[in-house]
């Protein structure tokens, strides 16, 4: 039996990839996992099943035979714990690599979060247009520092890792803002791991369940 | 040799055990680890030597030997995977425990950090009375999930684990904002947490750095 994963029957991305189901498809890629998908629709997450299986009522959850894990990290970290090719076997490159997993979502994505939040849910306030550039700067003070620390390295720390998949995947949520092109080390770090292979299928994957939602 | 961790000289919460050290400080106390601790000032952080043991150029750091460690969530991972008490041994509840780590710091922690910014970042803006109510109710949003999750239950998944551990320590953040009273069993929860032992040795031992540095 093949785990099984869900994401959005329609995407409110439009297939760009920033649902968070295309981080644990691109470790699956990455591992050679072959898995299901289940889709839920917006009124499926309404659901007191779907709320069973994820607290926050989101995608993506992850179920393997008795085993049920929500949150892309804990997912990412499951699948680089039990099949090799996302962590070091080193004991302290591993430890590092996972450093990094909590760097990308505990330090890099909560700036970039809010800046999601100020222009989805807080656009037509009056204090938009004034505050932006506040929460970009913000988001740059991070990006600054990260740059930094990458510097001339194809990867935050040595071999491609889960560290990096979900660094790149927490950039990738700028791609359409430009502030990745201030720093070209991180904007090369970003086109490298969209370069991959794995990537690339699990891409694919899900832009493909976007273009059949929209009979494209 | 203990490991050493890194934590501020002068604590700017004033000893409300708010900094990252924190939770660190929680971890090694509840696998029964001596620590050494290196307080840092503002202007050593600035210097090279410390951005070198962290990318963002905060505490808390860690370093045993060989290993240099930064993310408050990684290094209680890291002292979770090799001591016995933060996390189940059966591989399921293990991975649900994990998970948790997760949620506490990439889907709780966030609209918390959002409040924090915008009292200390943009409280003297204009905006900031009328926009704050916005942000209390995404954090609000959240809450009610948790709270929902977790029921009358003692800790979010069978016994105590990191996962609470990282959860409670975020929830910490809002005990000033009399938010938690709104949900009960989650205020219950927080008390819970810091009832314990190894909570109480932790947060005598940062309010004990305040205390001396302020000559109280």
């Amino acid at each position: 039996m093949s785990p099984t994963i869900t994401a959005f029957a329609q995407s409110p991305d439009r297939g760009r990839g920033l649902a968070r189901d295309m981080q644990v498809r691109w470790a699956l890629e990455e591992v050679g996992q072959p898995y299901d998908v289940r889709l839920v629709s917006f009124s499926d997450m309404k659901e007191t099943a779907h709320w069973a299986l994820h607290p926050f009522g989101q995608i993506p959850t992850y179920q393997d035979g008795d085993l049920v894990l929500f949150e892309s990290g804990a997912i990412v970290f499951h699948l680089a714990e039990r099949h090799a090719g996302l962590l070091p076997d080193d004991a302290n490159a591993r430890a590092r690599a996972i450093a990094w997993m909590f760097a990308a979502l505990s330090s890099v994505e909560p700036p970039i979060l809010e800046l999601a939040n100020a222009r989805l849910l807080e656009g037509d306030k009056p204090w938009s247009k004034e505050r932006l550039p506040l929460v970009v700067d913000r988001i740059r003070d991070r990006l600054k520092q990260l740059s930094n620390r990458l510097g001339d390295a194809d990867w935050l720390d040595g071999e491609f890792s889960a560290g990096d998949l979900l660094m790149v995947g927490v950039l990738r949520r700028l791609s359409s803002s430009g502030l990745l092109d201030e720093y070209p080390n991180l904007a090369a770090y970003v086109a490298r791991g969209e370069a991959r292979p794995a990537f690339r299928r699990a891409f694919a994957a899900q832009l493909a369940v976007f273009t059949a939602a929209s009979g494209g």
